[in-house]
């Protein structure tokens, strides 16, 4: 508001700063400088609370991914609480995670950025929603809710796909469509296409010979 | 071969340098000295003939695109002549692909990278993928294959997910599985796995209540 914001807040407004700035351009892309006039400190400052951008890019890593635990464990919850006691939550999982993304423009870029990139983080976040659709499927199987005749490690790289492949293409969709990637006008269409072939297939069935 | 190269050799010694080294590492991590290096040429060399480093990356993304649209030329050629005559050519397209890139270690680096990048390239290969598929979609629609009550574009971008999710996330897929992501051994059961899944569905019918 035009009031000198006293120093004491330079570490928090850096990594706001670094957390927008990441999200929209990715972290290589973004020079201290930039991070520097974002936040309204000296690039200096980036050193002095940091250590370096990487430094700073391990904080921001690290709350980010404090985030996506919490609406993976969120969107578990959500899935396992329908009301129909329904043993298909993989569906209700790919919506919690959409409707939770959806408010967090930031963290979507975030993620779907680091997701790709070649950091140890971005591993993490892979390895953290890869682990949350294996351990889910098996429960289904063992509930008897997955087809037999199809293969776990497949059907756990499947659906893998079916929940990043948004996150990490929004941009391109976004380009591709002139809309966000999460308006609901793309994201309700493509919900109801996944639900329904996870259920009954994308084909009609094949008739006899 | 120790064999002193003519300096005529040189721009093509940068554009598989460039090739090479931009999947494996991202054209940002590339700097001129190491194109110039791994090319055996000096740095000059890269305005010489590219008129700097973007321009060089516009050549390469030119030839990458060009085999890209090769391959999917061919998918979609191959998955028409299937023997049994069948309406469901989505993973065919996807096998030929697959097949088509297992070959090819650094187009599918190349194009993994270059398809979640912020580049003008990067869209046009994901616009290329998604036409594609839109259009294999709707002529399948036409020949009464696809299930009615499913939405033509929510099903057009779960199939875009299907076939490009294991191309932009190969690299972490890898280091979870600590095997190449294009190893038979994650590609056969993932093809048998989507191909269930698109025919029948993933989960069990549901019973009556």
């Amino acid at each position: 508001m035009g009031t000198p914001v006293p120093d004491v807040d330079g570490r928090s407004r850096l990594l706001a700063a670094a957390y927008e700035l990441f999200a929209e351009r990715g972290v290589e892309a973004v020079s201290v400088r930039l991070l520097a006039e974002r936040a309204q400190v000296t690039a200096g400052l980036v050193t002095h609370h940091f250590g370096s951008k990487d430094g700073l890019i391990e904080q921001v890593d690290a709350y980010a991914l404090g985030l996506c635990s919490e609406i993976l464990a969120g969107a578990m919850a959500a899935a396992g609480e329908r009301p129909d006691g329904d043993a298909r939550p993989i569906a209700g999982v790919q919506d919690a995670i959409t409707d939770a993304l959806s408010d967090q423009p930031v963290l979507r870029g975030y993620i779907g950025r680091r997701l790709v990139s070649d950091s140890a983080a971005g591993q993490q976040f892979f390895g953290q929603f890869a682990q949350l659709v294996e351990a889910g499927l098996r429960q289904l199987r063992s509930a008897g809710a997955v087809r037999d005749s199809i293969d776990h490690m497949g059907a756990t790289v499947l659906v893998v796909h079916l929940i990043l492949g948004p996150i990490v293409l929004a941009r391109q969709w976004s380009q591709l469509a002139g809309i966000d990637a999460f308006d609901p006008r793309l994201v309700a269409p493509v919900a109801a296409a996944t639900s329904a072939v996870l259920e009954g297939g994308l084909f009609e069935p094949e008739p006899a010979r």
